[in-house]
């Protein structure tokens, strides 16, 4: 939870869950996010998930070119398999670009 | 959670919660959600939260100038004031132009 420069990507990841391999689902989840970790052009992750709800998780990206090259990276093109085939209803995804961001603190 | 157009404008609310006043905060984002919805050039929303965590709110706009419209709403403004106040430890805002979309179905 960050600032990210204008420019930079945003993809927006909204999932519903089956019911289904929750265990395997948290794993494959926490892996995936180290993985994005270490992606050139990573930025940061945002995520939420309402128990027995919608999922979302936004990560950034210095660029548009660095947000493909994270959709392409093998792991995660065999993980986003495994999801469809096991851990989700139904998503919609949205590549966004920031135009500007701000924050607040108590 | 539906596909939007390219052009499109996504504001990402990512927010953590204070602990307390559940229920005025509940019934103040029913409230501006349903508003929302009246606004001229409100397309969708997508909102998770998770328990005692961080929650995000995605809502998304015809262009700049209707997610702007919303964000100058006196209602929705005074909410804000309320927000900072009672219910938000830390937020950040990020609008981003949403350049393509997906959705896939089981």
């Amino acid at each position: 939870m960050m600032l990210h420069p204008a420019g930079s990507i945003a993809v927006i990841f909204c999932a519903k869950r089956t019911t289904i391999d929750e265990a395997g689902y948290q794993e494959a989840a926490a892996k995936m996010s180290a993985l994005a970790k270490l992606q050139p052009g990573y930025l940061g992750e945002d995520h939420a998930r309402t128990e027995n709800g919608l999922g979302i998780t936004i990560s950034y990206w210095k660029d548009d070119s660095s947000a493909k090259a994270w959709r392409d990276q093998p792991d995660h093109a065999a993980t986003r398999e495994k999801g469809r085939d096991k851990w989700y209803e139904f998503y919609t995804l949205h590549v966004a670009r920031v135009e500007r961001s701000y924050d607040w603190q108590k």
